[in-house]
């Protein structure tokens, strides 16, 4: 068991493991309740939900745990529908539904907004959620405040050192600082996102440096190695994705979890062809024939609805190569395994590590 | 003192902090010797270096210590010299040219070969260097057969766990994983550099599973932090590059000190502008006027020779916006001190942090 400190104190947790809140399906509520059982804090990746659903899953998780989780949403972002953007991406994009056997355009009118924060928000905050963490950048002050004040802890998700600040300055409890290396989408919400591609040995002790609340270190995080180097670091917990994308439990797709079982270090590439926004996944054809148009792509969430058809399509049908293959840079070192033994095994391999270099 | 482990043994050294290799300048014999006296490793970064100077700067380090130290030399690799290419990148330049009072292009020929890395090699061999390390590939079977039938330890750079195996097979006592946060020229010599780019955090522990070498973590280390963070990952060592740059002995230009000082967290970015080969600079007005044109640069070497006129004439005006200001991700972290100071610095904040997290 690792010694408590601020952040197990502030989320009411053992282990200072926190799964990440991937949205898109994995994060089922046998994972969430999972970890959470294990001494962790599962998380219920709600940023695609509807809010109906996420007050269902909530409740499934609540009949499966006792134990604190949290709930993770996507902070609405500005963005621009531009009409020949949209056009050239439905063009690039035909031939995939084709050979999918889908209509060669959508039947469905282009959709142009984003998930319903403020509606996913009520329920989290209705449900008594124990812990709400964001992403793409700091929530609304009344937001926060009514969080707060509902009892909820609040998890921010920074790039870069200034983004954290921000973060503080807005209110959250505790502060994801998510390194290069991490899979998925990327939080960056402030400046370019290639400038925001710093490395978690670089991010965590410079933003440890800089914020007052403690620092969860996420990227590159697989094992206890990676975990007691994140503590070494200044980081008072850990998030993981891609190692629970890999648990039993995950509605990880079958070809998804292939692929991850399958990842070398330099399998990954961070990509705007799925969604319209930066994010790591695992190499794969689409990734390579569309790269050169990324820049053309029409603004996320638009783009993110124009492909959401070939990606389901492609689920359905079991081709990896029009899926997004989110994935860290450690995906190689993934463990098949229940989550419950994955975070007893980072808790156990952390200690090793640590009596290892004592004296 | 950490306890000693086969990198220590390999060197012949007490402390496994190893002073990157930074051609150009800043390793002037002192710091190489301060590094080395204090413990840990200097190396002398001969990569641009004639022959006769490496010679004399060998020597002397001698006069400054007798502990082991390192030469890092360049090994060679194929590039193309394309005509159109190259009068392209000459106009790009001649407003910088212009702006510095140089000629509108140079007078000499432009100069379409590397560093003589033969000759150099031969300089290492005769003066019986200790340690010899290299980047931008594996060396010659017969390099590295005659460095080794001298006594001479041998240490690779990669970029990948591929790469790491390459060396290794090659005939590496060690194995340097620069990860992305590194400053500098990028490694990458197996594959695209994009690819190449992996995190410290992901591409050590990865590393350290699939080779028998010792591995050495760079990238992202500027202290103890650090250094404890990439022990608990699998490294035996650590390498530091621009922490040492900001020492007092380095040889680095004040403007570029300046700007180390004053670095955030991603204040840098993987360019090819300066030498027509990626490597992490602080972003600086030549990045961001010619980034756009950087794909079609001619190949390093020749590119670095058409930018170092400028370079050089920059750093005699204290110009920093066109001097090439290498730095890693972690450069916000440097401090100024003498560089046996910061060797001790960094070891008894490592014993600290491990002292901490055992029971």
């Amino acid at each position: 068991m690792w010694p408590s400190n601020r952040l197990t104190k502030l989320l009411g947790i053992e282990t200072p493991i926190i799964q990440a809140g991937m949205a898109g399906g994995p994060t089922t509520p046998e994972l969430v309740a999972a970890v959470s059982n294990a001494g962790g804090l599962g998380t219920l990746g709600a940023g695609y939900m509807a809010p109906d659903d996420v007050r269902e899953a909530v409740r499934a998780i609540r009949r499966l745990t006792d134990r604190p989780f949290a709930v993770n949403l996507f902070v609405p972002e500005p963005f621009e529908a531009e009409e020949q953007k949209i056009e050239q991406a439905q063009a690039l994009l035909a031939p995939y539904r084709a050979e999918l056997g889908l209509d060669p355009a959508d039947s469905e009118p282009v959709k142009i907004e984003g998930p319903p924060f403020e509606e996913q928000l009520e329920v989290v905050i209705a449900e008594r959620v124990p812990v709400f963490s964001c992403t793409f950048g700091v929530p609304a002050e009344n937001a926060v405040e009514r969080l707060k004040a509902a009892g909820i802890a609040v998890i921010g998700t920074a790039t870069t050192v200034r983004e954290a600040e921000m973060l503080e300055q807005g209110g959250a409890d505790a502060i994801t600082a998510q390194g290069s290396e991490a899979g998925g989408h990327r939080g960056t919400f402030a400046g370019p996102f290639a400038a925001g591609l710093v490395g978690t040995m670089s991010l965590v002790p410079q933003m440890s440096d800089r914020v007052g609340v403690p620092v969860v270190a996420a990227g590159g995080i697989a094992d206890g190695r990676g975990a007691a180097a994140a503590l070494a670091l200044g980081a008072e917990g850990v998030q993981m994705g891609t190692a629970f994308l890999a648990c039993e439990e995950s509605g990880t797709h079958e070809k998804h979890r292939e692929a991850i079982g399958r990842c070398v270090d330099d399998g990954t590439s961070v990509t705007e062809v799925f969604s319209g926004k930066p994010a790591r996944s695992i190499r794969n054809r689409m990734m390579e024939e569309l790269e050169a148009y990324a820049r053309e792509f029409p603004d996320y969430p638009i783009h993110n609805g124009l492909t959401k058809p070939i990606r389901s399509e492609a689920k359905k049908q079991g081709r990896p190569e029009f899926m997004s293959l989110w994935a860290g840079q450690s995906a190689g070192m993934s463990r098949r395994m229940p989550a419950a033994e994955l975070v007893k095994a980072v808790a156990g391999e952390v200690e090793q590590v640590f009596s290892r270099f004592s004296k």
